[in-house]
């Protein structure tokens, strides 16, 4: 008998790797009237909002708000620290350290890329090598990556840190957070992170189309020394206008601002520490499933390694390939949208989990729920009693 | 250690039968301004409306909108057919319909019981019994609930019809669908219903605040014969209006008809029956997972007999009287919101289910997964491979 | 040439007596998933409800809540304190009120209507006329028409309260406040009102579907002497619930609680007294405009005197009987809907302005300049200078 | 007395010169969850949504849409064909063509800056005599403000080209239509117009937050000669994506995709000629009511000759100073916030009026009441009868 109804009628659970889904107060703080742009609440919200973007980074520094996406803020951050000629170091482990530093070549940069595959965290070893080697210092930044959203790695940011301190290199650590902030711990000023760029749309819970960059001292006086910063992309007036226009140099992203004040108010209000143990428990359910599953040597986690993964997004990848036919399944029977693979060779048979942000145990029992069902459906061979293993994760943590 | 985190900060989850979870489609048509009530788009909305409405109700016969709740609909309709000091019949299984009887009794009718418990279908030899000692046509009607929302029975309303007709008894057949229009099948006009009551915020997905109540011709021959009715009440102007506003007895609940308009191009988009079929299958998908935790002699099944289970609601009993433990523990850890239990002896043990709706499969595996969790927590005896069982019945239906 | 274009493609204004503006933060504030109806945010959420709502209506007695519109709330209240077989007094000033005596007739009540035509507030020896010759105290009620929506007259409560008093007649003093709480000055204890009935849609600034009655402990012993009160209208569980559903016998009407708590906020945002004093002085502005234009014979006033005229709706009246053009025009041409004439002989002749709740200066004078511009278009002769006299009033207040 | 209340509690009208305002079905459309970005809906949205954009600029050649604001457009557009030390010709008449200018020198132009002053439309003259003497032609292009938000300045676009063509000039044709697309005629291809950069805000009636440049294939010939073009501005791969995320270089705006859908709906159902129309006739109503109010030599329209003025703002000035007062006034009493003056000598002396987008006859009549009322709450000597006349102008239209 052919198949006559769907069960995907229902709420719809977008369970990529960003955009995450967005909170309600988040989408009901942006259906409003455009606001006065030269004085009054608006005006008024943005010392607030700076300071609060500025502890979810734990930094005491300056933050840039730029209209711009993740790419964006690559392309901001480069273009204030690095003038054409300029040499960056870039480890890449998954595909966006690849694109930021072409990113970096599309400003004219001299990129020294160290590729250390889409499975495997950085090579410190390696790193210091090339750092070592650059005895004139011609190497201004080194591009980290703390979570790929590509491969789900988590690289090790103090570690990097402690490298460059060890060679006394002086190139500026310059850390991509797009898919950590808000998730994944972070702390700007302890580990020593120079320029920190990131994005609103996965952590920070508010739709795609504000970015970010952070930076300390070190990282303007680099800054001062540049022979031209493009207007737009000028860190300077952002961080100290005098005129509200300056923060964006130009028209400000109205909505997107109130849709991240109601965002920052949900993460104060259930504080940074707590979130960061909330990612960590719901992914250590999510991997205790996907272990159990990959028993049946049909799924693979990415990363093998529990210290190197993410807690915001996990890498899968079907061995046979069907990844794409497992997600057009959950997407258009079950309601449950998940993340296609990023710059794998056996792209099909990848696909990702998105559990960052605004995501809780019973989505997460969801996106499981979903994804057995769909294994089931396609009789993909997998170990048993992942979901109740899972469960137990989750019930687990509250008992602790 | 003491917990120091909630894994519930997320997407809340509603389960409870009822109000249902609201389509995002519905939020957005009602989030407008108000709209000119003497004419214009609203106005010309409602032939297609009550057109839509009798649809999913099958029936070509007549529907009155009323600005009230469910139980609003109940005395709207006795009030258009049952006079002070008439007779009705109210076959009782679970809180609603003695609910509704009350609410005859309200209006100065006599009510005649008969009460099958909480865990019971009708015994349609009984009804037929007190039909047959009605040699002189005292009862006038039949208070028929379609599905209790306390305690998720589904009764046969065709086999009651059938009682009738082979008694030949003249009384009025009316049901309340309030927990199963949109979700469990329903055939005004093929079933016999005379008289049917149901309201927007189940399977209609609309916030509560307006119900309807259907009627044939044979309603209308009694409505006719009333002494009075009172005009809120009164069904007759409503459903041949010359104005606007007497759709409404005053003014429209314009809001709501936005919402509920959106609603029903969901429902006819996806199609009444692929609807059953849906509420169906996520139903099996449930009672298989729950019959299997039910194992454990800790969890059960308030209905035994799946014959007589709603395909909206589930009540279920933790015999230990950890429900409201239960309960809570799912919507402050997980984000799930569970419904209490009604109107049973062991208050405080039940706890409902609520599937009603735009309710998918990943919702549903959301909902096993939170309960698993939830028991896991409590340490609540229970089979196992509840979830991976679920998760096969919604796999099998697509390859079905 | 004929016309190619429209001026009315921007945002509408629906001035109109009802509906009125809805603000956005009400709006908003519905614009979020269903509750938890057992316990909760929306279950905390009603004593403060409650006790706000008394504020408004300055009464330390009780409010029933009720899912239904205006007229709902005039069936309610009379059914539980008028038996059948009981009188009521009805003085007409307005269409409204000849409604509610309908409404009355229609759960058996007898009426003795007074009625004062379409342009006269309450002639009160008549009344007392009435009320001395019912020695008996066969009226139970007089129905007090506050503001009447489609004659705008305003008429005196105080005063009528004082003919009661001064006849030592126990009738209660019921009043209908559906068009003039919050808009124009009402308090009912300090008034003597012993019943008052409102809606959510105008002064309250919540979309329709939701209702209220007041009453105070005269009328509750009134009730206490009822043979019966039918379930839903009976008040007595609703102010002294024990459960949440008591509230709204049944489900609650959630969206609209959360809608009405918003209004509730800017109500006392403001003040209750500067929301009068706002009404007061849009009212003068607008009487100012319409009385100037009036010099040309076309237009007409409905209420004479500006001592009974509502604060929040004006009627008025084209002698050549080109209401409806004007207001297709407005709406169709400018991007303003006018209320059409309700009542009336000369119906297409009339047409009325709404200026309720959510409604400023800047308001009026688009409302203003739309009746110039209309009437200019349709070369309706008038005086001159009407809009700047309007503005002056609006200036006067700020300097005053 | 002390004034106790305000008259501005009610809908507040946000009249400036952009954002604009937002019309509730733009704001609807971006209230919903985020969308899958790999493909479905939003996906496929994308060739309509391009296509529609280019109707507005009556182009059939390219368009690249940005996340960024008006600004970020001005550089987009600069980098994709200015290389560093080349130069550009910026004849400017407000405060508008400074601010490209300077962009341009931010990416490392050479900037030959005619300056016209802030009330002076172009002097083609001088324009001309600036390109013939340019015999080497190092002028690449020339930065053609259509309407400067600033000054109010609306220049011939066409004129400008006529001179290019007639010097057979090869500069770029480039023009900034931020404050005049959707409002003021503008036709890109026919106009002879090589690049136009416009944003959201205004006229497309979205949120600030997107931009979007406009190209040929000449000006797409130049790009190709360019030795570099940063990543994030670099519009080839945008407009001929082979993937989604290349339309924006990275994620998506996913709610502004929505919004801009629903605005374009908004903008074809009307026509764009209808819209041309309504403006200029709002905006003659508007000069009306100030050219009569200009009679008490306090005020004065900026722009003197009416065929210089854009139709979608309005530059205004006190002549005593008290600009500021008088916006003060008009936001806090009466809820009408206007724009202030900007690039102006006499800064506080200014103010704009903003009548852009979304905007019909009765927000004008409002926009120029509130005028009226603050002018003569602050005793400003102006002519009288001026919002008579512009209801006269409003009312013309019609029966024209």
């Amino acid at each position: 008998m052919t198949q006559q109804y769907s069960l995907a009628q229902g709420r719809e659970y977008l369970a990529i790797p960003g955009p995450s889904v967005m909170p309600d107060a988040v989408l009901q703080a942006m259906h409003r009237p455009s606001p006065n742009i030269y004085d009054g609440a608006l005006v008024e919200m943005m010392p607030g909002l700076t300071r609060d973007l500025k502890r979810v980074a734990r930094t005491e520094h300056h933050v840039a708000i730029y209209i711009a996406n993740g790419h964006g803020t690559w392309e901001a951050a480069l273009s204030n620290v690095i003038a054409p000629g300029e040499t960056v170091l870039a480890p890449a482990s998954g595909r966006f350290t690849h694109g930021w530093a072409e990113m970096a070549e599309g400003i004219g940069a001299k990129v020294s890329l160290l590729d250390f595959g889409m499975s495997s965290t950085w090579d410190l070893d390696r790193i210091a090598e090339a750092l070592r080697a650059d005895t004139t210092h011609q190497i201004k930044a080194v591009l980290a990556v703390h979570v790929d959203t590509s491969s789900s790695i988590r690289n090790d940011i103090p570690a990097l840190r402690a490298v460059l301190d060890d060679l006394n290199h002086p190139a500026l650590l310059m850390a991509d957070c797009i898919a950590s902030l808000g998730c994944d711990r972070f702390e700007m000023d302890a580990w020593g992170v120079d320029v920190m760029v990131t994005a609103s749309q996965k952590g920070l819970m508010t739709p795609a189309g504000v970015g970010f960059v952070f930076f300390n001292d070190k990282a303007q006086a680099k800054r001062a020394e540049m022979p031209r910063v493009s207007q737009y992309w000028d860190w300077q007036p952002r961080v100290t206008p005098e005129m509200f226009y300056q923060y964006f140099n130009g028209t400000a992203p109205t909505h997107h601002l109130y849709g991240l004040r109601a965002a920052l108010d949900l993460i104060h209000a259930e504080g940074i520490e707590a979130i960061w143990a909330r990612h960590a428990r719901l992914a250590k359910a999510i991997w205790t499933a996907c272990e159990i599953w990959a028993q049946g040597d049909a799924l693979q986690l990415n990363v093998a390694d529990r210290a190197h993964r993410s807690h915001a997004v996990t890498a899968l990848r079907l061995t046979d390939g069907r990844g794409t036919p497992l997600r057009r399944f959950t997407e258009t029977q079950l309601g449950l949208t998940l993340g296609i693979g990023l710059g794998m060779e056996d792209q099909d048979g990848c696909f990702r989990l998105g559990h960052m942000g605004h995501v809780n145990a019973q989505m997460v029992m969801a996106m499981l729920g979903g994804m057995e069902t769909a294994m089931a459906a396609l009789s993909i061979p997998r170990g048993s009693g992942a979901l109740e293993a899972a469960a137990a994760v989750l019930a687990d943590q509250i008992q602790g």
